[in-house]
C-alpha cells in the first residue's frame, strides 16, 4: 500500500498518496516536502492555514486529473486559493467555466454602475459656495432642493415643448402674414421649390398667437439664465461642456433666441428665400430642447441604469441593427421581384425594403402590401423570421438590463444594510447577543 | 512556526493562527482569550456551539480579508451568524451581494402577499351573526357560498355590462322620440354645440327597447340592495369605503339610478341644453360598473397576484411610462419636421406624436404614415428602437410578476405541506419509520 | 461550562449542548438518552447512521431557532432526513421556501410528461396480430413503419385540406348550376335571407372541378377505411373514443361523405332553403379535418410537449382570457364614450371592444381608428398597457412551456446514459477503472 | 448494536454499518472486505484516495435507497466518482435530473462553438505565400489586414446591392429603348402574357443611367477577381464549394456578368419573348448577392454565434413552423366559412389564411379585416393566441441563443485568463504570494 500523506488545511484533515500529488509536478503540493515550516512532525501533518473548501476542490484535481469548480464558493475565493495553490486558471475544466466566470459579470456591471455614480460634482468634500451651487445645478440626488429645482427645470422643459407642438397647431394662430410672404417668396424662388418654400413660411413665419410667444420667450430666458449660472460656477469649461445635455442646452437655447428674432422681425423672412432655410435650420435645432428631457436620468435612477445598460450592450445593440438591415435588404428585394410583374404599389426597391422593415417589426401599417400568392407567402416568413429575429438579439439587451436592474437594487440593498437603515432583516432574537 | 489555535465549531475543528485572526480586532474571534468559558483547557480548543458552515466562510475572511458568502447556506442564517461573530454586514464582499441579497427580495414579495391576505374579514375568531355575513359578502375565499355568491355576482355586472353594450346598438332602439328632442334642444343651444348636442341626445336619449330597459332596472335594484346589506352590516364605514371597489359601486350605482330616472322622464332632457349635459356626466359614471369585475380577484388568485405586483412595480411602470413619452415626444418632432414639406398627413405635432407612440408599440394602425424617403428610414429606427424601449421596462414588471407567481405557488405548497394534505411527494420508504 | 453532548452522524462529529437540543422538545434529538442503542458508552457518543450534511441544517435548527435549508441537497433528500429526525416540514422557514419546494415542480412536471406517454398502446407486453395492428395504427413511435404511416396519414390531411381551399377558388369551379339554384332558391325564401342563400348556394353547389372532387372522394375513402380498420381493431370502444382526435375523424368523415353526396346529387339542394342550411352545416362539420393536423403530435414530441404544457397552464390561459376581457371592456366602453360625439366609426360599443382588443394585441389593422386627441390619448395608453398586460400571463405560460422543454430533454438524456447510448460525456481516463 | 464500518475517503471518516452497505450488492462498496489494499488493519479502516464530498452522496444513496446529486458539485465529477464506485448513471433520482444533466448542455453548446471556429484555415500552423493567402481571404479574425480586407468586401457588396434598388428607381433611368422593346415584344407574345411581359420588358431593359452602370460594372470585376484568387489559391475545389457563400458568390457573379451583356446589347432582348425571361431568370439569380452580406458573421463574432443558435434550435423552428401553419389553417378555414356570407374581402381560403398568419404574428396590415361580430370574436381569440403561440417556441429559441451568447462569452473570459491578459479580477494582496 501506497504512503499516505496527511495534510490539515485550515483544521479539516485530508489523505491522499504521494504519486496522486506529483500528477502536476510544478505546483506547490507537488514540491511539498518534510524540510517544510508547514511540516509537523509530531503527528506527521503538513498544516495550511488556508480554506479547507477551495482544498477540496484543488486536492480532487490531483485525483481526477480536472479541476472543477464547487458551485457554491465564490469564484473570488477560489481564484485566490488557486493562485496560492499555484494553479493557473487555465486549468479550470470547459464543464465549470460557467459558474466560474459568472462573478465577472456581476463585477462588471457593479463597477460601471460606480463608474456612472463616481463623476458626481457632490464628491468633492469640503466645498464653498460657488461649489455647493454647481453641486446644486449639476447633480439632483445631493439635496433636496436640488430635487425639486430639477423637477422645476424639467417642468419648464416640459412647457417649451408643448409651445412647440401647440405652435403647429392651426387654431394657435392668426394669418395676416401669409399672402405677403408668399407671394414675395415665390418670387425670388426657382420654380420647383416654390411649393415647398410657401409651406414652409406659412407654417414657420405665422403670427402664433401672442400667449404662445410670450410663454416660448420666457423659457427661453429662463434657460439662458440656467445655463449663464452654470457656465460661470463651474470649475472648468470642459467639465462643463463634456456633459453632453450642457452642449445640447446651449445649442438649443442660441437656436431658439435666434427664432424668436425672427418671428418679431418677420420682414427679414420675406426678404429673400436664404433666409426661410436658415429659419428652417434654427426651427430644426431649436428642436433639440427634447433631448432635455433626459434631464431626468438624474432623478430618476431606473433610467439612468436603463441608459447605462443601453451603452454598455453596444455589440447586442449592433447585432439588432445588422439583423435588422441583412433581413430588410434580403425580403425587400425578394418581395421587389416577386410583386414586380402585380399592379403592386412596390414601385421601387427601397418601396418594397420599407414594406419588409415595417413587417419585420410587426407594426404593419399596411400602407405597401403583397398582393400575389407568393409574395403573401414571402411575406407570412418574413413576419414570422422578423419576431424570431428581432427577439434573439433584444432578447439579450433585455437580460442585460435585467442584471444591470438587480445589481443596482443590489447595491441600494448594500447601502441601507452599511447604514444600519434596514435592520427590519435581521433576525431579532440574537440581536441581544452580539458581541456581548 | 506560528502556535495554532485550535476553535471547535459544532463538533467541526478549525485550525489557525493567531495573526490571522488579529486582522480584524474589533470582532469576537480577535478578542478570544483562555480565560473565556468556552475554552477547554484539557485539550487547548475553543468550543463553540455555532454553525460550523457558516463559520468555515468567516474565518475565511479572516485569512484573505474578504468575506465571501457560501452560496448554499441561506443568507438570513450567515446574518445571524454574522452578528454572533460581530461581523457588519459592510464587510460582505461585492462579488457575493448578489446571493447575499437575493434573499429579501423573496422575503419582501412573501410578506405583500401576506399582507394583501391579511386585510380579510375572514380572520376574525368568533363571529356573531352580522360578521359572518359581513365575511360572507366580503370575502369569497371564506367558504363555497360566499364562492357562488360572488360568481353570481360577478354574473349580474357581466349582464350590465351587456345591457350598456346593447343599448349602444341600432337594433335594440325605438325610435320615436329624436325629432322631439333634436328640434327642441337645438333651439336653446348655441350653433357650433348643435350637431354634438343632437348626436348626444339622439343617443343618450332613444327609447331603448322595453327589455333592455327592464334588465337594467333589475341590475340596478341587485347592487342597491347588495351595497345596502354592506352598509348596514360592515363593522365601520372606514373600512367600508377604504375597499376601492366599494366607493366605485356607489357611484356607478347611483350614476344608474339617475339615468334610469331620465330615462323615463324624456321630457327633462328636451327642457334644457343642461339637462343633456348632465345626463352625459351620468352616463359616464354608470360605465365605471365595468370595473366592478375586479371583483373577480377576489375568486381567482391569480388575478390578484397580477394586480400586486403590478402595484410594487410602480418604479418600472413609471420607468416604462417615461419611455414611451420621451420616445414619443423626440420621434414625434423629428417626424413633424421631416415630414413637414411633403403632401403628408401629418398636419400638427400632436398627429406626429400619435404616429410615433402607435408605432412605439408596434400596433401601426396606418391612419398616418410618413411618406418620405428619411420620413420612413426614421420610422424603421422608430419602430426597432420602440421594440427594444418598451421591451426594457416590460420584461422588468414581467419578471417581477413571475417572481410574484412562483412565490405565492410555494406559499401554497408550503400550506399543503403543513396542513399534511401534501404527503404524495413525501418518501414513501421512510413514513414508517418516522419517531419510531 | 454546560456539558457537551457528543453526535456522530455517519462518520461525521457533531458537539452540542444539552439546552440547545432541549428547544424542540417533541423531536428525537429532545429525546435522546444514553439508554438508546445508538449511545456507545466507550466514547461517550451517539452513534447515527444518516446524512451528516443534512443533520448539520437540522442541527443549526436547534441553535436558530429557525430552519433553513442547505441549498446544494436535493429537497427530497432532506425531506427524509426531516422525517427521521422529527421534524415536520411547516418548521421550514420562509426564506427557504423557494428553493424547498422547487422540485415539486420539476417532479410534477416529470409525473405529468410520464402520464403523456404512458396512455400509450405499445406499452402492452405480449402482443397477437389484432393489437399489433393497434399499436401501429396509434402510436407512431412503436416502430418506424408506423412512422412512415403517419407521415402518409398527414399528407393525406394536407391534401384534404388543400381540396378545401381550392374548392374556393374561382378559377377551380365550372359554374353551370348557378342561375338554377339561386331562382329557385329565391322563390322559396323570405325576402331578408335571400342574397345570403344565395350567395351561400352559388359558392357551395357550383360544380368544384372533376379533378378536385375526385381527390376529396379519394381522402373520404382513405378516411373512412382507415377510421373502420382502427374502430374494428381497437380493444374497445371507450378507448377509441377517448382520444379526442377520433372523434373528431368521424365527425368529419361522416360528413365529408354526406357533402360528396350533396355535391353529385345538387337537385336536392335546389329543393328546399332547409337543404342549404343542412349543407352548410355539414361543410362546417367537415372542416373539422383540419384538426386532425394534431396527429402530428404523435410523431412530433416537441409539439407533444408543448400541448402538454398549455393543458397544464391552465389557470395562466385563464388569467390570460380575464386580463383580455377585462381590458377590453374598460378600454372599449371608455372609447365609445370618448369618441362617440366625433364622426368616429365607432358606431356601437361593439365596435369599440373590437378596436380595443385588435389594440391590446398590438395587431392594429387600422380599420377603425380613434380621431379626437383624448381618444387616441386613451390609445396611447391602451396600446402599452396591453403590451404589460398581454405579457404578464403570456410570460408565465411560456416559462411552464420552458420548464417542460428542459425537463423533457432531461428525460431524454436520462434515458440516453441509462441505456449506455451515451457515453460520450463519460470521463475517459477513469472508463478502465470501473469494477475492476 | 450493529457493527460500525469505517471508511476514510481523501482523509474525510464516513462511519456506517454493514447492512446499509448490502442495499446495493454489486457495487464497489458492498464487495468491500478486510482483504483489500485499502484496509488499514491498525485503525480498522478503509482508506480510498478518492474525493470525499461526493461520496457522502454515493454513501447517502445505501441509506436512503435514492440516489440525490449534491447540487454544488460538477456533474462530471459526480460521474467519474460514480463510475469508480460501480454506480450506473440510470441510479439518480429524478429529482437531480435537472442539475444532474445540465451540464450537458453546456458542453454541447462549448462543442459547437468550438466546430464553428475549428474548421478556419488560419489553423494550419506553417504556412507558405498560398497558404498565406488563403488564410488572408478566407478567415478575417486571423491578423488585423484580413479584417480591413473584408470590411472593404463588404463595402463593395453593400454598393452592389445600393446600384440593385437605385437602379429600379424611376429617376435613374433613361428611357428611349421602352416603345421599341414594347411594340417588339408584344407581337411575339401571347395576349395573356403580354402586359407583364411589356412591364418586365420596361423595367429591366431600360438604361439605367451610365453611373449606376458602371458601377455595377466594377463591383462585378472586383467579385470576379476575388473570386478567381480564391479559387486559384485554395488547397482543394471541394474546400471552396463546401463554403455556402463562395458557391453563391459564384452563382451571383455568373449571373451579373450575363445581365451586364443584356443591358449592353439590349437588341437581344426585344428579338424574342424567351430572351426576356431568360434575362429575368439572370436578374433573380443576381440578387444573390444580398447574401454575401452574411460575410459579415465572419467578423462579428456575435451574429456568427446568433447563426450556430439558429442551427442547432432546428427542432424548435420546426415546431414554430407547424404552430403557425396548424394555427393558420384553422383559423384561415374556421374564418373563410364565417365571414363568407358577409360582404367581406375574403373572396377565397387562401386570402382568409393570409388574413390568419397576418393576425396571428399581430402584424395586422387591415387590407383583409373581418366584418361580421363572430368573424371579429374569432379575430380576436386569433390574435391572442397568436401571441401566446408563437412565443413559446420563440421563447425557447431565444433561451438557446442566450445560452450560446453565454457560453461563447465564458469562453473569451477563459481565453483571456489564460493568456494572462485578464488580470484584473485576480486579488491583488496575493499576488506577491504566489509560488513563493
Amino acid at each position: 500500500m501506497a504512503q499516505r500523506i496527511r495534510i490539515n488545511v485550515g483544521g479539516t484533515l485530508f489523505i491522499t498518496q504521494q504519486e496522486t500529488l506529483t500528477s502536476y509536478p510544478n505546483t506547490r503540493l507537488a514540491r511539498m516536502n518534510t524540510k517544510m515550516t508547514e511540516y509537523d512532525a509530531t503527528d506527521g501533518t503538513y498544516y495550511f492555514d488556508r480554506d479547507p473548501e477551495c482544498f477540496a476542490s484543488i486536492l480532487s484535481m490531483y485525483r481526477h486529473r480536472e479541476l472543477h469548480f464547487p458551485k457554491y464558493v465564490c469564484a473570488m475565493k477560489m481564484r485566490n486559493e488557486m493562485q496560492f495553490w499555484g494553479i493557473p486558471q487555465s486549468y479550470m475544466s470547459r464543464c465549470c467555466w460557467k459558474t466560474f466566470y459568472e462573478v465577472d459579470e456581476d463585477i462588471d456591471i457593479l463597477d460601471k454602475l460606480a463608474v456612472s455614480s463616481d463623476g458626481k460634482a457632490s464628491d468633492v468634500e469640503s466645498k464653498n459656495f460657488k461649489e455647493r451651487v454647481w453641486v446644486f445645478l449639476d447633480d439632483p440626488s445631493s439635496s433636496q432642493a436640488a430635487k425639486i429645482w430639477h423637477c422645476f427645470y424639467l417642468l419648464v422643459v416640459f412647457v417649451s415643448c408643448l409651445v412647440l407642438c401647440l405652435e403647429t397647431v392651426e387654431k394657435f394662430r392668426v394669418k395676416p402674414f401669409i399672402r405677403h410672404v408668399s407671394s414675395n417668396c415665390a418670387q425670388h424662388m426657382p420654380t420647383t421649390h416654390r411649393k415647398v418654400a410657401i409651406k414652409m413660411a406659412s407654417s414657420y413665419c405665422l403670427d402664433a398667437s401672442p400667449a404662445i410667444l410670450y410663454t416660448e420667450a420666457a423659457c427661453v430666458v429662463f434657460f439662458t439664465v440656467e445655463l449663464l449660472c452654470g457656465l460661470v460656477i463651474c470649475p472648468s469649461k470642459k467639465i462643463f461642456f463634456k456633459n453632453f445635455l450642457n452642449a445640447v442646452a446651449v445649442i438649443a437655447t442660441v437656436a431658439m433666441w435666434c427664432c424668436l428674432i425672427f418671428e418679431f422681425n418677420k420682414e427679414i423672412l420675406a426678404s429673400s428665400n436664404r433666409m426661410v432655410y436658415l429659419h428652417a435650420a434654427l426651427k430644426f435645432a431649436s428642436v433639440l430642447r427634447v433631448l432635455l428631457f433626459f434631464r431626468l436620468a438624474g432623478i430618476f435612477n431606473s433610467l439612468q441604469v436603463l441608459l447605462q445598460a443601453l451603452k454598455t450592450s453596444a455589440r447586442e445593440l449592433l447585432l439588432l441593427f445588422v439583423c435588422v438591415v441583412i433581413a430588410t435588404m434580403v425580403f425587400g428585394v425578394i418581395m421587389y421581384y416577386i410583386e414586380f410583374p402585380s399592379e403592386s404599389s412596390m414601385n421601387n426597391m427601397f418601396i418594397s425594403m420599407w414594406w419588409a422593415v415595417i413587417t419585420l417589426t410587426t407594426v404593419g401599417y399596411g400602407d405597401v402590401v403583397p398582393s400575389t400568392i407568393l409574395g403573401r407567402l414571402v411575406a407570412s416568413v418574413c413576419s414570422v423570421l422578423g419576431l424570431l429575429l428581432l427577439a434573439l438579439p433584444v432578447a439579450i439587451v433585455v437580460s442585460n438590463f435585467a442584471e444591470y436592474h438587480r445589481r443596482s437594487k443590489d447595491k441600494q440593498r448594500h447601502l441601507l444594510a452599511t447604514c444600519g437603515l434596514r435592520q427590519k432583516y435581521m433576525p431579532r432574537n440574537n440581536i441581544g447577543t452580539i458581541l456581548k
